[in-house]
């Protein structure tokens, strides 16, 4: 189905100088998916289809919006087909998550919504606060080992041999505390790649995710963080940077942040590692 | 002023295999911006502070909801200074932009609120069709020549010689149809680098940008083209690939699109180059 494939092909004019040619390439596929409860909207994400209803279940999760997978009857496209879609094939961008009987939404969670309520000049308190009052701080519990986080990389890369070119996606794996893969996602939004795991647990009801180390391919945001927290998961890793914010929020939250995590080198921006 | 700078000293552990090392570096400052509209928010953005009056305006812009500089009488941070924040320095993070006597907004257009009247199935096509009714295609105009996009990232870099250690952030420039600089912004999210561009060219009552070309650093999603057509930028050019929807929305609008620009060697993904 063309609309589940992550990439998608393009024709291009290549240049090398004065050397013109054109070509077939793949682009990464960023589509709209508009996520619905119960026939309402909830917000329109630009993604990479392919795991939407983790995506959902993720997205949703990490509002606030859902607890577990109890909590819903079903996920349904709204699909239907374009009547020019011949050349994209069925389109299947909005998705609807039906709860289950007697379960209600608190959509005063939305954090993503304008913060109306929040105070002149504590803006930046008003949003930590607000996220980490909804989630609870991470319980002390036994540090990751450095020498699981160091292989880390190295696992990920074979996980992602099997997936096509990814023509420029953000990954997001979810490790055990040994470093044993639980799920990789990947994604043109490094957000939804992270939503897709954390709805993965979701399905999978392993949610809050103790003991579990996450590992993002670019750079990690407070939006990364905050979704792990989210999550409950104790240890975020980025390759590369992270942002002040990601790392105030960790501090914060009781969370272990590793960042520039090159095999045996990496920096740990909050809490701690065994070593 | 802290809350000023781009980048922000922060302490860390390093790991190099066993050996282990306290020390100080640079992270990337992301802090969040609320931006008012009469005193009403409108939404809560992380960015790097620096700019804000240009992001705010940037924003509001490519939302639809301002047009021209003689609609804004002034912009003015609610800054109140945290009893607690000592450490911190003023924050200066929310942001009110008031309205010209006359002056309304339609509050309608803010294209990222849900889409609630999206029918069934067909949101990309809403989406797309919602922000290309919101803002006209580009006209026929002179391609911008392949030469002068050849030159512009070694330009860009000359540009950001003088900045700080950006600790890893996105740049967004904007360049004549000679490839002159106009402005050139960095930010950790890669579309507030571009809302500061624009915004800049608000101030500068050169909105819309006919004969201009936008550089972006990394890769180019849907969100930056549109909004660079928000901002009536003909010329997109990425040092990075694109994805499917920036392509499609490029070719709808008329823009020329450029990726994987590396000197000399570029692709074409949407619109031609004078060669």
């Amino acid at each position: 189905m063309p609309s589940e494939a992550a990439t998608r092909s393009i024709t291009l004019t290549s240049f090398d100088g004065g050397a013109r040619t054109e070509r077939v390439d793949v682009v990464a596929v960023e589509e709209p998916l508009e996520i619905r409860v119960g026939g309402r909207s909830v917000a329109v994400v630009m993604r990479t289809p392919g795991h939407d209803r983790e995506l959902a279940a993720g997205f949703l999760v990490t509002e606030g919006m859902l607890r577990t997978r109890a909590e819903v009857l079903d996920m349904v496209y709204c699909g239907e087909i374009e009547p020019e879609g011949a050349t994209n094939g069925p389109r299947e961008n909005v998705l609807d998550v039906i709860l289950a009987p007697g379960v209600t939404v608190d959509w005063a969670r939305l954090t993503r919504n304008v913060f109306t309520s929040s105070s002149c000049g504590i803006c930046s308190k008003a949003t930590i606060a607000a996220v980490r009052a909804q989630f609870p701080a991470i319980a002390a519990c036994a540090p990751v080992r450095r020498e699981v986080v160091a292989v880390l990389p190295e696992r990920l890369r074979a996980a992602q041999a099997g997936f096509a070119a990814s023509g420029g996606s953000h990954a997001s794996a979810l490790f055990d505390a040994e470093g044993r893969l639980a799920v990789v996602r990947e994604d043109v939004g490094r957000h939804n790649a992270l939503d897709k795991v954390i709805g993965h647990a979701f399905f999978a009801e392993t949610l809050p995710m103790a003991g579990s180390v996450l590992l993002v391919s670019g750079r990690v945001s407070f939006e990364l963080v905050q979704k792990a927290l989210a999550a409950g998961i104790p240890c975020v890793a980025a390759i590369s940077a992270p942002t002040s914010a990601a790392v105030e929020f960790a501090r914060a939250s009781g969370q272990t942040l590793v960042g520039f995590l090159r095999g045996e080198r990496m920096n740990v921006y909050a809490g701690t590692l065994a070593v």
